[in-house]
């Protein structure tokens, strides 16, 4: 199975495609006086981008992880977009924890798995 | 390949099945004044029931990201309950990191990948 | 589809091969006196050993975590060991964190997906 890389820089490929599965790279926001909500709309946005470069959508999400700088104050308002974002009935498999991110104003980070194809 | 989803919500799925894998979203414990072993106990059963309903089992594990509040207090005993539940010579890949969770008191989260099928 | 597991022990295997993919365990440095420049070495040295025993080799990568113990000091010192370790255009997707990891003189740890077979 060959591997398909999207979006490559020395140190990361945007997304991985590789035997019907999609890898993304952790997205974080580029407008980082944004808010967590705004800045969780920024990810998704990305994200989205990502997934029809990879021949998949947001219908076909595997696995996310999320990432929160302040998982206290940010939960809810990341829960929000979200869950708004999602189509009904296609969540993925989740994990969201606290962690401090490759710079001090991103507060909400997210890396998906996704199938592409049919 | 289809996609299926089990225990979904609007936010994430417990479980995704696709082309041979699951995917289960992070499993924290019910009763959270329990000590990090008994905690350890109840995810691990949580887990159990999952990969039931994914049509797979503990000895089928690949993959396991395992996040304690507190490594240094907590990592000696969340490994002796993670052996003894784990069947011999079938241990997952495994990374394991300190991470403030999305409540303070769970001290202890595990999110698995595996393989369903025969 | 079967599964094979590499360097098992009663916690996890270094590496365990199912379908096409080979899900590696986060690898820490053994000399913990290094950097975070030595360490990352140390660790990419342990990682091409275990893609070697996978089958699989650096430019079969598809999917990296990182964490550091310390993101702000040590972010750019990782990433030049990194992307000097990766072939040109076989990044994996990626994403990094900070995290305090298994031990306190552990700077960082990195936890790989790859490709295996043809």
């Amino acid at each position: 199975m060959s591997i398909q890389r999207i979006s490559v820089n020395p140190r990361l490929s945007g997304a991985v495609l590789h035997g019907g599965l999609a890898w993304l790279s952790g997205q974080v926001p580029d407008d980082r006086t944004a808010d967590c909500a705004g800045q969780t709309r920024q990810v998704l946005a990305k994200i989205d981008a990502l997934l029809a470069q990879s021949g998949s959508d947001k219908t076909r999400l595997l696995s996310a992880q999320i990432w929160l700088k302040d998982i206290t104050a940010d939960f809810a308002a990341m829960n929000e977009v979200w869950s708004e974002w999602l189509p009904e009935g296609a969540a993925p498999a989740r994990a969201t924890i606290q962690a401090d991110l490759a710079s001090p104003d991103v507060l909400v980070e997210i890396m998906l798995t996704a199938a592409t194809g049919v």
